[in-house]
């Protein structure tokens, strides 16, 4: 994809004011002073924060002054949180698609340089700039859509310096688009060919000397590890969850995505902020998740890309009250998606995801798997200004309708970035 | 969906001039003079037409003087054409699909007002204006996209009144935004609650009083009928086509969708442009299209959508030279798709086209079932200028990605219409 030219955050108008008129999305709003039925809601917006939410004209004379911003009776969300992404990488795998579908076997599209060695290798070979403009215009597809926070994890280096160097770009794209992002420490995503066939010195590696380096720098807001028959085990699972924990960082974990590996029991009991994927998941691992409040993150764009039949257990996280998040999964090996709502979606079509539950996944329980749930994921006042409009009656039609990027409004850290 | 502003296809930009520096997608250009590997194409564009097609600098001197437009070295495709839409309905039917995830019965769905009859309803309620309305916005989205031409059905009238305001709407909306709509009638895609049990009197109706009267009016450029045990038999579906051929009008057909009933062969008798669905299609049936010249109009949305695991036989179908087209379905109960390119991903991910068959598929293949092979779907001369330019280094691209709207530069109808 070519360059896009940004728009400095700052270049955009402020929301500051009182926002008249929204119809928010059940159960993604707290307002301050409760809201008749049928009546519309507003939200006062000033110095980039929400500071309070009602019906009309019952806010505190203190904000009269305020401009006003008439919503018209959109309906409302908080701004979408995608919480799982591999956004940051080299080249990408069209090619591989193509031999694919073209009935490539998996060791022709291995000799022309696919799979995921061939992304380390671009992202190995990749500037720092040059990471940065790949990345861009997929963020902002993400952004255009209404997404106000995301997660970005390293993985694709897996050598200190290019696992800083994904990072690094993870931390500027947000610094330079005026998004939430929350970087993710990926080193045990898969072994590097320079290690093949000794697992246990790399995730010393990742362990005693890439984790500690990036989280010095300022760069870890969580650790991730794939666990997996063809990734890293469940010892070495742990000792990188040890080494997150000497270090007061959060983990959460791939898991249970192609078996039963125990995975999230274990990631449970290091607190995980998300356990992701869990196609497999068993019912020792939910029980597990709803004791540590962990997050069950559903992948719908992977299992539709992988042609998947394993359904993760919808069910049963439903009735353990596992809170359910969803997201894109972004990477360019096994879910290259550019839109949230799709796999919103996707999650109600495949999943069978009730719209609330899909719902809440792309904002609440989003947010809760960041560790964000205390600024994003709802419209409520003390959080920062980040809301989304829809020209929709009913926000059924979120999930409903699909492929189109429908936002006409978005408030974004307190910016309009769009306005329809 | 609120109403946006149309602006009138004049106040864009003439696309008149030399393009210079396009990568055509393999297979989607037929230069006038052979362009040397590794070289770029360029397109000679005047009177809204392309003129000529070539390398750089080899185009006839008359045309020295027009301006050059560059591309940079840009992907490019012809615009794309989406072949087989119900664009034009009243209401949505979002509340039944919540309700459904919900885990409503069909007899409560009903009951609540939901199901095909909901959207017949809602269309015969609606004011002409109010549908174009409506329609706008979905049309926007598949045209922001770079939709060229595009099918739009009646069906949801199923009255004279009613199906006459459905395709006046849809040639409208082809005048309002400039693009090429090819309608269809679609009298007899369900039986009407008022001809309950009498489905013989209602064929009547369609043959004898619809069909002549919205001829006449010149607003039937083909005439579909939905062939299924749920809706119209094979005789009835004849005594549609017979009606079509005294007028003069092609005929297509919504065909094995469900079951094989023998439609597609029918369909082929007639000389049908496309058979369209055909999950359940017989090799007789195959047989038939080659022979004919029918298109097999693939629609993985619906497939998606419905949770569909009975393949349409893509192999058998490559195998006998079938041409393969690939189109949203767009309607409001089975395909609420508002993404040609998601189709195509889509038609790659379940159906496993090839690449190249996926690009045909939404081009010169969909094309062919509108009956506009020589007009639409294919860069060359002689034809209205309907281009799209891509952010992309490889044609894969546009099938591999997907959730996005990418296309930076759309010229349609002679008119730069989008420009990145
Ligand atoms: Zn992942
Ligand atoms: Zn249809």
């Amino acid at each position: 994809m070519t360059t896009t030219t940004i728009p400095a955050p700052q270049s955009h108008p402020s929301a500051d004011g009182i926002w008249i008129g929204l119809r928010p999305a059940p159960g993604l709003c707290v307002p301050d002073v409760p809201v008749p039925e049928g009546a519309t809601t507003c939200v006062v917006v000033q110095g980039g924060s929400v500071q309070w939410v009602g019906p009309e004209g019952a806010w505190p004379a203190a904000w009269n002054a305020l401009p006003r911003h008439g919503a018209q009776g959109a309906l409302a969300t908080p701004g979408l949180v995608d919480c799982h992404t591999h956004l940051v990488y080299g080249g990408q795998r069209a090619n591989e698609f193509a031999m694919r579908l073209a009935g490539a076997t998996y060791e022709e599209v291995a000799r022309a340089g696919g799979g995921i060695v061939s992304s380390v290798r671009a992202t190995r070979e990749a500037s720092e700039d040059g990471l940065f403009a790949l990345a861009l215009p997929r963020l902002q597809a993400l952004l255009d859509e209404g997404v106000c926070a995301i997660e970005i994890k390293s993985g694709y280096g897996l050598a200190l310096e290019h696992e800083r160097k994904q990072l690094r770009v993870a931390r500027r794209l947000g610094e330079a688009l005026g998004v939430t992002v929350r970087t993710t420490f990926l080193g045990a995503h898969a072994l590097p060919p320079e290690y093949a066939g000794r697992s246990q010195d790399y995730t010393d590696l990742v362990c005693n000397e890439m984790l500690p380096a990036l989280a010095v720098e300022g760069l870890v807001d969580a650790v991730d590890v794939f666990c997996e028959r063809i990734a890293f085990t469940l010892a070495e699972t742990e000792q990188v969850f040890q080494a997150a924990q000497r270090l007061g960082i959060p983990v959460k974990l791939h898991a249970e995505q192609l078996s039963d590996m125990g995975g999230s029991a274990l990631a449970a009991r290091y607190g995980a902020l998300s356990c992701d994927h869990i196609e497999h998941l068993s019912q020792a691992g939910i029980d597990a998740m709803k004791q540590a409040g962990t997050v069950a993150v559903l992948l719908p764009g992977a299992y539709y890309t992988l042609r998947d039949t394993h359904l993760p257990p919808i069910a049963a996280l439903r009735e353990a009250g596992v809170p359910m998040a969803v997201s894109t999964d972004h990477n360019p090996g096994t879910s290259p998606a550019l839109s949230l709502l799709l796999m919103a979606n996707m999650a109600c079509t495949l999943f069978r995801l009730t719209v609330p539950e899909a719902l809440a996944g792309i904002t609440t329980h989003a947010a809760r798997a960041l560790g964000l749930q205390d600024t994003h994921g709802l419209i409520a006042s003390g959080r920062p200004a980040n809301f989304v409009l829809w020209p929709f009656a009913e926000a059924a039609e979120l999930a409903y309708w699909f492929g189109h990027k429908p936002a006409h409004t978005i408030v974004r850290q307190g910016r309009i970035v769009k306005q329809g």
